[in-house]
């Protein structure tokens, strides 16, 4: 995978069609959230419970979240797809988590990890998010601190704050692709590493003030997990951050403080049309 | 109880005063809400403890989230009403349940019982929620599914989501009032069992919205709970469909997406009024 | 320290002085907060954890809710502060909170303890701020009640709300500045009895509807300890009980119910400025 420098017309061409076709799918894969409304597990932190929630019903899933250790397999048997995410773990979550990921690996339902916090200082989460990762999870998300250091560099994070630039990291991840079939970076632009597509995407737009509200990239986790349930890993990825990147950027039209951002930007994921996907999706293929 | 078909002009005036009398007991408990602000003790998920909390403020009760064993005694003892949800049990909370549960019955302070999730799928809640409705709950509220599934029904359901409607299935929680004054089924309209009025009551109202914002159920449960502080169970439970049924409605008229509209959906809960429930009340006697 | 009667005209003048270096402190305090965006380590309640971070991103701190015994010490030891809050503890955020507190008074880190609930109900938590106010944290805040309480008085609460008014029972929670630098009473005015500067602290502003939003107090622990990571307790106390009262006025005029004004209130809390603080704090030193 080489860093898209020095670039010629004619790969210019094929890079402008491939956009083309993964809009193409975008659009597809909201269609099918809608009609589908797929029942996503999710075993998410305290922060992000209530949140991660509301953006899912936003954006058309059906959400549950299910983490304690005794109905966790029985419910990963039965939902369209599962989201771990590694926030604000319990002993009883972490046992849910392992459970989860094992039953839906042996029924090869799709399911995202989003390691939050990996790195030296969290050992404990970042254990299971290596057991996790042997487990192949269909996609692996966070930002360029945690997923650069999963990918086994050497990178300083700021608690849960990434400290890195998307940008800086992103083919980093790359050795990941070999327990998964997509990974993405968020961040000022996001980044996402398919590898049935062979190529780095990149999606641009949101708003500054995303990271200023907490769990949205927790949310973003599962509302991947969502798209999972209804289209291929790779384009599931794009279409749940070109959703967000969408919704981040018409909230900001609106509203320039983070309550009023954060109440727009509920609406606008849920107000999201074919339309405006088509309009405003901001997609780059990269390699 | 029979299904309200060939209705005699008689038995509908006797009906529409009947309504008038729940409307005055309903103004009445809002008014006692207003003055008492009730203490309400809820055991409840992850999701649904800020949501919650904000609607109990909101209505004009006093929530406390008291969700350990080793409290859970000497707080329902002094708690005005309590709430059990089973939305996301710990180990902790399920014994933090029983003991609180207990406690209230044995005290004959009221409590709600909101089976989220019940079914076969769920099994360690739906025991625990047998096991609580053996300590004959006041009031047991929850979706179409739950309820139905609770009294005994085979019934499907999507995660935490009701797959049947409210209508079709309320006059199968009929053998839940063995255990409990009151049955409430929400959904497109609301149904609530009455043993002591030995009637069914249908609340209409609210938005289609609703469903699309997470935890509402569960802090109408909460609320039913803080209204059984001040008024009679069932009169209790009527009042806090009624609250919730203007409150989305009228919120609704403001704000068209699920942000927004949850927005203004707290504001209306707060903004409820004696003339707003005499004027918006949609309350229909079944029998 | 007496009562704040018969105080003479030079006094007056001193108090003026002091009022306009306090505001010069907090001023300062708010543009440190900015620059350094420090990482604050939060061991909080389940109603608290989403509001409170995004009040500390809103603010311009970096928070991170870490609540578990196995990285509670590597996390408090690279943090810039840490706040605790005994809402809804679980066994195993309990331990959490003890090693943490014993982490961060061996490296000298600022900490703050909010014993929410404090008093003979819920005697777990309780014994937990005992431990705790023995290991010396930095700041101690609660509303009137469970100040009170936890200073040695017998004063009723309700549930986790006070009873009493913070103007009524500042000065008996004196005798915790033998534990402490700085103690904060929260209510319709907040007052700051401060070790270092030998005064207590009345800081006006916000609004009736702050109580009616859940966990505010929570939030404002956070961010004392926020501000604590940036300037000495005393100061770090002041600017933040400023930040929310100017936070909660301006919002307070935009939006006269509880959802919008909570809105509103985020956005404020973003939209501090220098020039606002001069213009809105309202600082009184009372001794």
């Amino acid at each position: 995978m080489n860093h898209p420098e020095n670039i010629s017309s004619s790969q210019l061409d094929q890079r402008h069609i491939q956009t083309d076709v993964i809009l193409e799918k975008v659009v597809e894969a909201w269609t099918e959230l809608q009609t589908q409304q797929p029942l996503v597990h999710c075993i998410t932190n305290s922060v992000a419970a209530n949140y991660a929630a509301n953006v899912l019903l936003a954006a058309g899933a059906s959400p549950a979240m299910i983490d304690n250790p005794f109905e966790a397999e029985s419910f990963a048997s039965i939902a369209a797809a599962l989201s771990i995410n590694l926030g604000t773990p319990t002993t009883e979550q972490m046992q849910a988590m392992q459970i989860a990921a094992q039953t839906v690996t042996a029924k090869g339902t799709p399911w995202v990890l989003d390691p939050v916090g990996y790195g030296p200082i969290l050992k404990w989460r970042s254990d299971m998010a290596d057991q996790l990762v042997l487990l192949n999870p269909t996609i692996i998300r966070g930002n360029a601190s945690e997923i650069s250091t999963l990918a086994g560099n050497q990178v300083e994070s700021k608690g849960v704050d990434s400290t890195v630039s998307s940008n800086q990291v992103y083919l980093q991840a790359l050795p990941l692709l070999a327990h998964c079939e997509c990974v993405a970076i968020s961040g000022e632009s996001d980044f996402i590493l398919s590898k049935d597509l062979n190529a780095v995407i990149q999606i641009n737009g949101g708003s500054y003030l995303q990271p200023k509200v907490t769990a949205t990239g927790c949310a973003l986790g599962a509302l991947i997990a969502a798209y999972s349930a209804v289209t291929k890993p790779s384009f599931a990825t794009i279409s749940a951050h070109v959703h967000f990147a969408i919704a981040g950027k018409l909230a900001f039209e609106q509203s320039q403080s983070v309550g009023s951002f954060n109440v727009a930007f509920l609406d606008e994921i849920h107000n999201m049309s074919a339309d405006k996907i088509v309009q405003y999706a901001d997609i780059q293929v990269l390699k």
